[in-house]
Protein backbone atom coordinates (compact mmCIF):
# COMPACT_ATOMS: atom_id res chain seq x y z
CA UNK A 1 0.00 0.00 0.00
CA UNK A 2 3.13 2.19 0.66
CA UNK A 3 3.26 3.99 -3.04
CA UNK A 4 -0.79 4.27 -3.22
CA UNK A 5 -1.92 7.49 -4.52
CA UNK A 6 -4.67 8.64 -2.89
CA UNK A 7 -8.00 10.12 -5.21
CA UNK A 8 -9.34 13.05 -3.49
CA UNK A 9 -11.33 14.27 -6.64
CA UNK A 10 -15.02 12.82 -6.83
CA UNK A 11 -14.35 13.63 -10.72
CA UNK A 12 -11.79 11.35 -10.83
CA UNK A 13 -13.05 9.22 -13.75
CA UNK A 14 -12.35 6.08 -11.40
CA UNK A 15 -14.89 7.42 -8.61
CA UNK A 16 -17.17 8.32 -11.24
CA UNK A 17 -17.60 5.03 -12.24
CA UNK A 18 -18.09 3.58 -9.07
CA UNK A 19 -20.49 6.76 -7.74
CA UNK A 20 -22.99 6.03 -10.59
CA UNK A 21 -23.40 2.48 -9.16
CA UNK A 22 -25.95 4.44 -7.03
CA UNK A 23 -28.71 4.47 -9.93
CA UNK A 24 -30.16 1.73 -10.81
CA UNK A 25 -30.00 1.96 -14.36
CA UNK A 26 -26.16 2.01 -14.12
CA UNK A 27 -25.93 -0.65 -11.96
CA UNK A 28 -27.95 -2.72 -14.33
CA UNK A 29 -25.44 -1.69 -17.23
CA UNK A 30 -22.46 -2.72 -15.24
CA UNK A 31 -24.39 -5.68 -13.62
CA UNK A 32 -21.86 -3.90 -10.06
CA UNK A 33 -23.47 -2.75 -6.94
CA UNK A 34 -21.71 -1.10 -3.80
CA UNK A 35 -21.67 -2.42 -0.45
CA UNK A 36 -20.05 -0.66 2.47
CA UNK A 37 -18.35 -1.73 5.41
CA UNK A 38 -16.14 -4.61 6.33
CA UNK A 39 -18.49 -7.08 6.86
CA UNK A 40 -19.45 -6.34 3.16
CA UNK A 41 -15.74 -6.98 1.77
CA UNK A 42 -15.35 -10.21 3.60
CA UNK A 43 -18.57 -11.65 2.50
CA UNK A 44 -17.98 -10.71 -1.33
CA UNK A 45 -14.33 -11.57 -0.89
CA UNK A 46 -15.78 -14.95 -0.17
CA UNK A 47 -17.45 -15.25 -3.64
CA UNK A 48 -15.22 -16.11 -6.56
CA UNK A 49 -15.48 -12.65 -8.76
CA UNK A 50 -17.62 -11.49 -5.79
CA UNK A 51 -15.19 -8.62 -4.88
CA UNK A 52 -14.62 -6.40 -8.26
CA UNK A 53 -12.95 -2.76 -6.56
CA UNK A 54 -12.33 -2.05 -2.97
CA UNK A 55 -12.25 1.22 -2.13
CA UNK A 56 -10.90 2.58 1.12
CA UNK A 57 -9.64 5.58 3.18
CA UNK A 58 -6.03 5.54 4.92
CA UNK A 59 -7.78 4.65 8.46
CA UNK A 60 -10.24 2.06 7.27
CA UNK A 61 -7.11 0.84 5.42
CA UNK A 62 -4.95 0.91 8.74
CA UNK A 63 -7.82 -0.71 10.68
CA UNK A 64 -8.89 -3.28 8.23
CA UNK A 65 -5.20 -4.38 6.93
CA UNK A 66 -6.35 -8.10 7.01
CA UNK A 67 -8.83 -7.28 4.49
CA UNK A 68 -7.69 -4.78 2.37
CA UNK A 69 -4.66 -7.40 2.46
CA UNK A 70 -6.53 -10.30 1.06
CA UNK A 71 -7.97 -8.10 -1.47
CA UNK A 72 -4.93 -7.60 -3.44
CA UNK A 73 -3.74 -10.96 -3.08
CA UNK A 74 -7.05 -11.63 -4.54
CA UNK A 75 -5.94 -9.25 -7.49
CA UNK A 76 -9.00 -7.13 -6.82
CA UNK A 77 -7.79 -3.23 -7.61
CA UNK A 78 -7.99 -1.28 -3.88
CA UNK A 79 -8.33 2.07 -4.50
CA UNK A 80 -7.21 4.77 -1.64
CA UNK A 81 -9.50 7.49 -1.40
CA UNK A 82 -10.15 10.70 0.84
CA UNK A 83 -12.38 10.63 3.30
CA UNK A 84 -14.07 13.24 1.00
CA UNK A 85 -14.85 10.81 -1.81
CA UNK A 86 -15.75 7.98 0.27
CA UNK A 87 -18.33 10.08 1.87
CA UNK A 88 -19.64 10.65 -1.35
CA UNK A 89 -19.41 7.42 -2.54
CA UNK A 90 -20.86 5.92 0.75
CA UNK A 91 -24.43 7.13 0.78
CA UNK A 92 -24.31 6.82 4.83
CA UNK A 93 -24.46 9.37 7.31
CA UNK A 94 -21.44 8.15 9.33
CA UNK A 95 -19.21 6.33 6.37
CA UNK A 96 -17.01 3.03 7.53
CA UNK A 97 -14.30 4.11 5.21
CA UNK A 98 -14.27 0.26 3.59
CA UNK A 99 -16.25 0.48 0.06
CA UNK A 100 -16.51 -2.66 -2.11
CA UNK A 101 -17.78 -2.49 -5.82
CA UNK A 102 -19.10 -6.14 -5.98
CA UNK A 103 -20.43 -8.21 -9.25
CA UNK A 104 -24.41 -8.68 -8.99
CA UNK A 105 -25.12 -12.09 -7.31
CA UNK A 106 -28.40 -13.09 -9.04
CA UNK A 107 -29.19 -16.31 -11.00
CA UNK A 108 -31.48 -17.66 -13.23
CA UNK A 109 -34.67 -18.75 -11.54
CA UNK A 110 -34.07 -22.40 -12.87
CA UNK A 111 -30.86 -22.81 -11.02
CA UNK A 112 -32.15 -21.40 -7.97
CA UNK A 113 -35.23 -23.81 -8.04
CA UNK A 114 -32.89 -27.10 -8.92
CA UNK A 115 -31.85 -29.04 -5.84
CA UNK A 116 -35.74 -29.62 -4.23
CA UNK A 117 -36.23 -26.70 -2.44
CA UNK A 118 -37.90 -26.43 0.41
CA UNK A 119 -38.77 -23.09 1.09
CA UNK A 120 -38.50 -19.94 -0.86
CA UNK A 121 -39.27 -16.24 -0.42
CA UNK A 122 -41.00 -13.90 -3.64
CA UNK A 123 -41.35 -10.23 -3.13
CA UNK A 124 -43.98 -9.02 -5.46
CA UNK A 125 -44.34 -5.35 -5.24
CA UNK A 126 -42.71 -4.83 -2.62
CA UNK A 127 -41.36 -1.08 -2.67
CA UNK A 128 -39.37 -0.13 0.47
CA UNK A 129 -35.29 -1.14 0.06
CA UNK A 130 -35.09 -1.61 4.21
CA UNK A 131 -38.35 -4.02 3.75
CA UNK A 132 -36.96 -5.72 1.30
CA UNK A 133 -33.47 -6.72 2.59
CA UNK A 134 -34.83 -7.36 6.34
CA UNK A 135 -36.92 -9.90 4.29
CA UNK A 136 -33.62 -10.99 2.65
CA UNK A 137 -31.89 -11.18 6.12
CA UNK A 138 -34.98 -13.40 7.36
CA UNK A 139 -35.23 -15.36 4.74
CA UNK A 140 -31.36 -16.41 4.99
CA UNK A 141 -32.44 -16.64 8.87
CA UNK A 142 -35.23 -19.30 8.35
CA UNK A 143 -33.22 -20.99 6.13
CA UNK A 144 -34.99 -20.42 2.87
CA UNK A 145 -33.18 -21.98 -0.08
CA UNK A 146 -33.77 -18.59 -2.00
CA UNK A 147 -35.21 -15.47 -2.48
CA UNK A 148 -37.12 -14.22 -5.83
CA UNK A 149 -37.72 -10.30 -6.66
CA UNK A 150 -40.64 -10.06 -9.14
CA UNK A 151 -39.88 -7.64 -12.38
CA UNK A 152 -42.62 -5.33 -9.92
CA UNK A 153 -40.23 -5.43 -6.60
CA UNK A 154 -37.18 -2.76 -5.73
CA UNK A 155 -34.07 -3.61 -6.83
CA UNK A 156 -32.07 -5.85 -4.37
CA UNK A 157 -28.74 -4.24 -5.76
CA UNK A 158 -30.14 -0.75 -3.91
CA UNK A 159 -28.09 0.22 -1.16
CA UNK A 160 -30.89 0.60 1.78
CA UNK A 161 -31.56 -3.11 0.65
CA UNK A 162 -27.87 -4.05 0.80
CA UNK A 163 -27.82 -2.87 4.31
CA UNK A 164 -30.39 -3.93 5.78
CA UNK A 165 -30.21 -7.62 4.08
CA UNK A 166 -26.75 -7.29 7.03
CA UNK A 167 -24.83 -9.58 4.63
CA UNK A 168 -27.95 -11.84 3.68
CA UNK A 169 -27.30 -11.09 -0.45
CA UNK A 170 -24.43 -12.90 -0.16
CA UNK A 171 -25.69 -15.85 1.71
CA UNK A 172 -28.49 -17.43 -0.60
CA UNK A 173 -29.25 -17.28 -3.87
CA UNK A 174 -31.16 -14.47 -5.62
CA UNK A 175 -33.43 -14.33 -8.34
CA UNK A 176 -34.17 -10.31 -10.03
CA UNK A 177 -36.67 -10.10 -12.27
CA UNK A 178 -39.22 -12.65 -13.68
CA UNK A 179 -42.94 -12.06 -13.63
CA UNK A 180 -45.34 -13.83 -11.79
CA UNK A 181 -46.81 -15.08 -15.15
CA UNK A 182 -43.82 -17.39 -15.64
CA UNK A 183 -42.99 -17.68 -11.81
CA UNK A 184 -45.93 -18.89 -10.67
CA UNK A 185 -45.52 -22.01 -12.80
CA UNK A 186 -42.26 -22.53 -12.43
CA UNK A 187 -42.39 -22.61 -8.42
CA UNK A 188 -44.92 -25.69 -8.42
CA UNK A 189 -43.54 -27.71 -11.05
CA UNK A 190 -40.50 -27.20 -8.39
CA UNK A 191 -42.42 -29.03 -6.01
CA UNK A 192 -43.42 -26.10 -3.91
CA UNK A 193 -47.12 -25.08 -2.80
CA UNK A 194 -47.41 -21.39 -3.70
CA UNK A 195 -48.90 -19.81 -0.19
CA UNK A 196 -49.54 -16.01 -0.75
CA UNK A 197 -49.19 -13.88 2.05
CA UNK A 198 -52.18 -11.18 2.72
CA UNK A 199 -53.96 -9.98 5.53
CA UNK A 200 -57.56 -10.69 3.00
CA UNK A 201 -56.15 -14.23 2.99
CA UNK A 202 -59.35 -16.89 4.38
CA UNK A 203 -57.37 -19.00 6.12
CA UNK A 204 -54.36 -18.66 8.89
CA UNK A 205 -51.02 -19.46 9.68
CA UNK A 206 -52.50 -21.32 12.27
CA UNK A 207 -55.10 -23.28 10.60
CA UNK A 208 -52.14 -24.44 8.17
CA UNK A 209 -49.70 -25.41 11.14
CA UNK A 210 -52.78 -27.68 12.56
CA UNK A 211 -53.71 -29.47 9.19
CA UNK A 212 -50.12 -30.27 7.97
CA UNK A 213 -49.77 -27.95 5.12
CA UNK A 214 -46.64 -25.80 6.60
CA UNK A 215 -44.59 -28.82 6.60
CA UNK A 216 -44.81 -29.58 2.60
CA UNK A 217 -42.09 -27.21 0.71
CA UNK A 218 -43.05 -23.91 0.21
CA UNK A 219 -42.88 -20.12 -1.91
CA UNK A 220 -43.96 -17.66 0.35
CA UNK A 221 -45.23 -14.57 -1.71
CA UNK A 222 -45.13 -11.76 0.14
CA UNK A 223 -46.36 -8.37 -1.35
CA UNK A 224 -47.32 -4.44 -1.74
CA UNK A 225 -46.38 -2.43 1.97
CA UNK A 226 -49.37 -0.71 1.74
CA UNK A 227 -52.33 -2.59 -0.70
CA UNK A 228 -50.55 -6.10 -0.63
CA UNK A 229 -50.86 -8.43 -3.36
CA UNK A 230 -52.97 -8.27 -6.67
CA UNK A 231 -55.88 -9.98 -7.41
CA UNK A 232 -53.97 -12.20 -10.00
CA UNK A 233 -51.63 -13.66 -7.78
CA UNK A 234 -53.86 -14.26 -5.01
CA UNK A 235 -55.96 -16.46 -7.55
CA UNK A 236 -52.56 -18.44 -8.74
CA UNK A 237 -51.57 -18.90 -5.17
CA UNK A 238 -52.21 -22.78 -4.08
CA UNK A 239 -53.75 -21.05 -0.73
CA UNK A 240 -53.91 -17.04 0.74
CA UNK A 241 -53.17 -16.82 3.87
CA UNK A 242 -52.77 -14.62 6.74
CA UNK A 243 -51.04 -13.92 10.36
CA UNK A 244 -53.99 -13.98 12.76
CA UNK A 245 -53.91 -10.70 14.40
CA UNK A 246 -55.21 -11.63 18.16
CA UNK A 247 -55.25 -7.58 19.39
CA UNK A 248 -56.47 -4.30 17.61
CA UNK A 249 -53.68 -3.89 15.06
CA UNK A 250 -54.76 -3.70 11.47
CA UNK A 251 -52.20 -5.64 10.01
CA UNK A 252 -48.28 -6.32 10.93
CA UNK A 253 -45.73 -4.71 9.07
CA UNK A 254 -43.98 -6.41 6.19
CA UNK A 255 -40.96 -7.92 7.04
CA UNK A 256 -42.26 -8.77 10.62
CA UNK A 257 -45.33 -10.35 8.76
CA UNK A 258 -42.74 -12.33 6.32
CA UNK A 259 -40.33 -13.35 9.32
CA UNK A 260 -43.82 -14.77 11.16
CA UNK A 261 -44.89 -16.54 8.03
CA UNK A 262 -41.17 -18.31 7.23
CA UNK A 263 -40.04 -18.90 10.55
CA UNK A 264 -43.83 -20.98 11.16
CA UNK A 265 -42.83 -22.94 7.92
CA UNK A 266 -38.96 -23.23 8.96
CA UNK A 267 -40.55 -25.22 12.36
CA UNK A 268 -43.28 -26.99 10.53
CA UNK A 269 -41.06 -28.47 7.84
CA UNK A 270 -38.43 -29.27 11.09
CA UNK A 271 -41.21 -30.70 13.66
CA UNK A 272 -42.67 -33.07 10.86
CA UNK A 273 -39.74 -34.31 9.28
CA UNK B 1 -65.67 26.08 10.68
CA UNK B 2 -66.73 28.99 8.61
CA UNK B 3 -65.25 31.41 10.88
CA UNK B 4 -62.38 30.15 11.81
CA UNK B 5 -59.00 31.94 11.30
CA UNK B 6 -55.88 29.97 9.61
CA UNK B 7 -53.04 30.66 11.97
CA UNK B 8 -50.20 31.12 9.21
CA UNK B 9 -47.42 31.83 11.47
CA UNK B 10 -44.74 29.41 13.00
CA UNK B 11 -44.09 31.78 15.64
CA UNK B 12 -47.59 31.93 16.95
CA UNK B 13 -47.57 30.63 20.59
CA UNK B 14 -50.31 28.04 19.78
CA UNK B 15 -48.25 26.60 17.19
CA UNK B 16 -45.14 27.01 19.19
CA UNK B 17 -46.43 25.11 22.25
CA UNK B 18 -47.71 22.39 19.26
CA UNK B 19 -44.23 22.89 17.87
CA UNK B 20 -41.98 21.94 21.03
CA UNK B 21 -43.42 18.29 21.41
CA UNK B 22 -41.18 17.00 19.02
CA UNK B 23 -38.91 17.21 21.72
CA UNK B 24 -39.00 14.80 24.20
CA UNK B 25 -37.80 16.79 27.25
CA UNK B 26 -41.37 19.09 26.96
CA UNK B 27 -43.06 16.17 25.58
CA UNK B 28 -42.47 14.78 29.44
CA UNK B 29 -43.12 18.78 30.92
CA UNK B 30 -46.29 18.52 28.97
CA UNK B 31 -47.07 14.96 29.01
CA UNK B 32 -48.23 15.31 25.96
CA UNK B 33 -47.28 14.32 22.20
CA UNK B 34 -48.01 14.61 18.16
CA UNK B 35 -49.30 11.92 16.13
CA UNK B 36 -50.10 12.43 12.59
CA UNK B 37 -52.80 11.50 10.31
CA UNK B 38 -56.49 10.50 10.28
CA UNK B 39 -56.03 7.33 11.62
CA UNK B 40 -54.12 8.67 14.58
CA UNK B 41 -56.74 11.32 15.43
CA UNK B 42 -59.52 8.45 14.67
CA UNK B 43 -57.76 6.25 17.81
CA UNK B 44 -57.07 9.47 19.76
CA UNK B 45 -60.62 10.51 19.62
CA UNK B 46 -61.58 6.90 20.80
CA UNK B 47 -60.13 7.62 24.26
CA UNK B 48 -61.79 10.13 26.83
CA UNK B 49 -59.59 12.54 26.88
CA UNK B 50 -56.75 10.79 24.70
CA UNK B 51 -57.44 13.77 21.52
CA UNK B 52 -55.99 17.26 23.41
CA UNK B 53 -55.61 19.82 20.04
CA UNK B 54 -56.17 19.28 16.58
CA UNK B 55 -54.49 20.96 13.94
CA UNK B 56 -55.64 20.79 10.32
CA UNK B 57 -54.97 22.79 6.88
CA UNK B 58 -58.10 23.97 4.73
CA UNK B 59 -57.61 21.04 2.71
CA UNK B 60 -57.68 18.15 5.35
CA UNK B 61 -60.42 19.87 7.09
CA UNK B 62 -62.64 19.12 3.88
CA UNK B 63 -61.38 15.73 3.36
CA UNK B 64 -62.12 14.64 7.37
CA UNK B 65 -65.12 16.77 7.77
CA UNK B 66 -66.24 13.82 9.60
CA UNK B 67 -63.31 14.01 11.96
CA UNK B 68 -62.72 17.88 12.17
CA UNK B 69 -66.93 17.41 13.64
CA UNK B 70 -66.04 14.48 15.91
CA UNK B 71 -63.19 16.76 17.78
CA UNK B 72 -65.37 19.84 17.82
CA UNK B 73 -68.28 18.19 19.08
CA UNK B 74 -66.08 16.62 21.85
CA UNK B 75 -65.01 20.15 22.64
CA UNK B 76 -61.59 19.66 21.40
CA UNK B 77 -60.05 23.08 20.31
CA UNK B 78 -59.58 22.66 16.20
CA UNK B 79 -57.09 24.81 14.86
CA UNK B 80 -56.69 25.55 11.64
CA UNK B 81 -52.91 26.19 9.85
CA UNK B 82 -51.22 26.91 6.63
CA UNK B 83 -49.99 23.87 4.54
CA UNK B 84 -46.17 25.49 5.60
CA UNK B 85 -47.45 25.64 9.67
CA UNK B 86 -48.35 22.05 9.26
CA UNK B 87 -45.34 21.20 7.20
CA UNK B 88 -43.00 22.62 10.26
CA UNK B 89 -45.44 20.77 12.79
CA UNK B 90 -45.74 17.43 11.29
CA UNK B 91 -42.12 16.07 10.86
CA UNK B 92 -42.70 14.13 7.64
CA UNK B 93 -41.86 14.87 4.34
CA UNK B 94 -45.03 14.33 2.96
CA UNK B 95 -47.58 15.92 6.37
CA UNK B 96 -51.02 14.55 5.49
CA UNK B 97 -52.52 17.79 6.68
CA UNK B 98 -53.98 16.35 10.27
CA UNK B 99 -52.16 16.60 13.43
CA UNK B 100 -52.96 15.58 16.97
CA UNK B 101 -51.95 16.75 20.22
CA UNK B 102 -52.51 13.71 22.27
CA UNK B 103 -52.37 13.14 25.59
CA UNK B 104 -50.11 11.01 27.14
CA UNK B 105 -51.58 7.03 27.11
CA UNK B 106 -48.92 5.11 29.54
CA UNK B 107 -50.51 3.87 32.92
CA UNK B 108 -48.70 2.85 35.91
CA UNK B 109 -47.03 -0.74 35.69
CA UNK B 110 -48.68 -2.23 38.64
CA UNK B 111 -52.20 -1.76 36.24
CA UNK B 112 -50.77 -2.76 33.09
CA UNK B 113 -49.89 -6.33 35.64
CA UNK B 114 -52.95 -6.51 37.00
CA UNK B 115 -56.19 -8.82 35.63
CA UNK B 116 -53.67 -11.90 34.63
CA UNK B 117 -51.81 -10.98 31.92
CA UNK B 118 -50.36 -14.01 29.48
CA UNK B 119 -48.06 -12.24 26.81
CA UNK B 120 -46.20 -8.74 27.55
CA UNK B 121 -43.34 -7.14 26.03
CA UNK B 122 -40.67 -5.42 27.37
CA UNK B 123 -38.50 -3.17 25.56
CA UNK B 124 -34.80 -2.48 27.25
CA UNK B 125 -32.44 -0.70 26.00
CA UNK B 126 -33.69 0.11 22.51
CA UNK B 127 -32.70 2.38 20.88
CA UNK B 128 -34.37 3.04 17.40
CA UNK B 129 -37.73 4.59 17.20
CA UNK B 130 -38.52 2.55 14.42
CA UNK B 131 -38.14 -0.82 15.86
CA UNK B 132 -39.70 0.78 18.93
CA UNK B 133 -43.12 1.23 16.73
CA UNK B 134 -42.67 -1.42 15.24
CA UNK B 135 -42.41 -4.00 18.37
CA UNK B 136 -45.06 -2.25 19.30
CA UNK B 137 -47.60 -2.82 16.37
CA UNK B 138 -46.22 -6.62 16.40
CA UNK B 139 -46.92 -7.06 19.83
CA UNK B 140 -50.81 -5.38 19.12
CA UNK B 141 -50.99 -7.91 16.66
CA UNK B 142 -49.56 -11.07 18.34
CA UNK B 143 -52.36 -9.88 21.22
CA UNK B 144 -49.82 -8.73 23.92
CA UNK B 145 -51.55 -7.62 27.05
CA UNK B 146 -49.41 -4.79 27.59
CA UNK B 147 -45.38 -2.96 26.15
CA UNK B 148 -43.16 -1.90 28.79
CA UNK B 149 -40.36 0.76 27.76
CA UNK B 150 -37.70 -0.06 30.16
CA UNK B 151 -35.66 3.57 31.44
CA UNK B 152 -33.26 2.78 29.10
CA UNK B 153 -34.89 2.55 25.59
CA UNK B 154 -36.20 5.22 23.70
CA UNK B 155 -39.21 7.20 24.45
CA UNK B 156 -42.71 5.41 22.74
CA UNK B 157 -44.22 9.64 22.06
CA UNK B 158 -41.33 9.81 19.94
CA UNK B 159 -42.62 10.47 15.93
CA UNK B 160 -40.98 8.03 14.38
CA UNK B 161 -41.94 5.68 17.17
CA UNK B 162 -46.03 6.49 17.16
CA UNK B 163 -45.73 6.15 13.24
CA UNK B 164 -44.50 2.64 13.10
CA UNK B 165 -46.75 1.64 15.68
CA UNK B 166 -49.62 2.21 12.82
CA UNK B 167 -52.41 3.23 15.68
CA UNK B 168 -51.06 0.49 17.91
CA UNK B 169 -50.04 3.12 20.36
CA UNK B 170 -53.20 3.33 21.45
CA UNK B 171 -54.48 -0.08 21.53
CA UNK B 172 -52.58 -1.57 24.71
CA UNK B 173 -51.48 0.17 27.62
CA UNK B 174 -47.75 0.97 27.51
CA UNK B 175 -45.95 1.57 30.76
CA UNK B 176 -42.52 3.94 30.55
CA UNK B 177 -39.55 4.09 32.53
CA UNK B 178 -39.07 1.37 35.30
CA UNK B 179 -36.00 0.18 36.17
CA UNK B 180 -35.27 -3.90 35.42
CA UNK B 181 -34.13 -4.25 38.99
CA UNK B 182 -38.42 -3.57 40.18
CA UNK B 183 -39.41 -4.78 36.82
CA UNK B 184 -38.62 -8.22 36.66
CA UNK B 185 -39.58 -8.92 40.05
CA UNK B 186 -43.03 -7.05 39.38
CA UNK B 187 -43.03 -9.39 36.42
CA UNK B 188 -42.31 -12.48 38.12
CA UNK B 189 -44.79 -11.60 40.94
CA UNK B 190 -47.77 -11.71 38.11
CA UNK B 191 -47.38 -14.89 37.11
CA UNK B 192 -44.95 -14.54 33.98
CA UNK B 193 -42.14 -16.40 33.08
CA UNK B 194 -39.53 -13.97 32.33
CA UNK B 195 -38.12 -14.53 28.36
CA UNK B 196 -34.77 -12.84 27.38
CA UNK B 197 -34.37 -13.10 23.45
CA UNK B 198 -31.22 -13.01 22.91
CA UNK B 199 -29.07 -14.63 20.05
CA UNK B 200 -26.57 -15.87 22.76
CA UNK B 201 -29.02 -18.09 24.45
CA UNK B 202 -28.76 -21.65 25.24
CA UNK B 203 -32.07 -22.80 24.48
CA UNK B 204 -33.87 -21.90 21.40
CA UNK B 205 -37.66 -21.25 20.31
CA UNK B 206 -38.40 -24.03 18.97
CA UNK B 207 -37.08 -26.10 22.46
CA UNK B 208 -39.39 -24.25 24.37
CA UNK B 209 -42.28 -24.92 22.36
CA UNK B 210 -41.54 -28.75 22.12
CA UNK B 211 -41.26 -28.70 26.16
CA UNK B 212 -44.75 -27.40 26.41
CA UNK B 213 -43.00 -23.96 28.32
CA UNK B 214 -44.06 -21.35 26.11
CA UNK B 215 -47.46 -22.00 26.81
CA UNK B 216 -47.38 -20.28 29.98
CA UNK B 217 -47.85 -16.72 30.74
CA UNK B 218 -44.46 -15.01 29.33
CA UNK B 219 -42.84 -11.37 29.70
CA UNK B 220 -40.40 -11.05 26.51
CA UNK B 221 -37.34 -9.01 27.14
CA UNK B 222 -35.73 -8.12 23.76
CA UNK B 223 -32.54 -5.71 24.13
CA UNK B 224 -30.49 -3.19 22.60
CA UNK B 225 -30.05 -3.97 18.36
CA UNK B 226 -26.46 -4.01 18.13
CA UNK B 227 -25.49 -5.65 21.20
CA UNK B 228 -28.38 -7.73 22.84
CA UNK B 229 -29.48 -7.53 26.48
CA UNK B 230 -27.28 -6.78 29.07
CA UNK B 231 -25.92 -9.63 31.54
CA UNK B 232 -27.52 -8.30 34.58
CA UNK B 233 -31.15 -8.85 32.79
CA UNK B 234 -29.84 -12.37 31.29
CA UNK B 235 -29.07 -13.57 34.72
CA UNK B 236 -32.40 -12.53 36.29
CA UNK B 237 -34.29 -14.24 33.77
CA UNK B 238 -36.09 -17.12 33.90
CA UNK B 239 -34.10 -18.22 30.19
CA UNK B 240 -32.16 -16.72 27.52
CA UNK B 241 -34.01 -17.76 24.64
CA UNK B 242 -32.54 -17.13 20.67
CA UNK B 243 -34.63 -17.71 17.73
CA UNK B 244 -32.74 -20.69 15.49
CA UNK B 245 -30.52 -19.16 12.75
CA UNK B 246 -30.90 -21.49 9.93
CA UNK B 247 -29.08 -20.31 7.38
CA UNK B 248 -25.73 -18.28 7.11
CA UNK B 249 -27.17 -15.20 9.14
CA UNK B 250 -25.70 -13.87 12.02
CA UNK B 251 -28.87 -12.72 13.75
CA UNK B 252 -32.41 -10.92 12.67
CA UNK B 253 -33.42 -7.70 13.05
CA UNK B 254 -34.93 -6.41 16.41
CA UNK B 255 -38.46 -6.05 15.16
CA UNK B 256 -38.97 -9.42 13.40
CA UNK B 257 -36.93 -11.57 15.81
CA UNK B 258 -39.88 -10.10 18.39
CA UNK B 259 -42.40 -10.52 16.09
CA UNK B 260 -41.35 -14.67 15.81
CA UNK B 261 -41.51 -14.72 19.72
CA UNK B 262 -44.28 -13.17 20.31
CA UNK B 263 -46.33 -15.21 17.73
CA UNK B 264 -44.79 -18.69 18.79
CA UNK B 265 -46.06 -17.48 22.58
CA UNK B 266 -49.58 -16.71 21.05
CA UNK B 267 -49.19 -20.06 19.20
CA UNK B 268 -48.30 -21.87 21.73
CA UNK B 269 -51.26 -20.22 24.52
CA UNK B 270 -53.72 -20.98 22.41
CA UNK B 271 -52.63 -24.28 20.92
CA UNK B 272 -52.13 -25.78 24.92
CA UNK B 273 -55.35 -24.08 25.75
Amino acid sequence: MAGLVELTSIRSPRVKSARRLAKRAFRQQDRRFLAEGPQAVREALALPGGLVELYTTAEAASRHADLVDAAAKADVPVLRVSGEVMAELAQTVTPQGLLAVCAFLDVPLERALSGAPKLVTVLSHVRDPGNAGTVLRASDAAGADSVVFTDASVDPYNGKCVRASAGSLFHLPVVTGPRYTTLIPALRAAGLTVLAADGAGTRTLDDLADDGSLARPTAWVFGNEAWGLPEEIRALADDVVRVPIHGKAESLNLATAAAVCLYASARAQRTSA
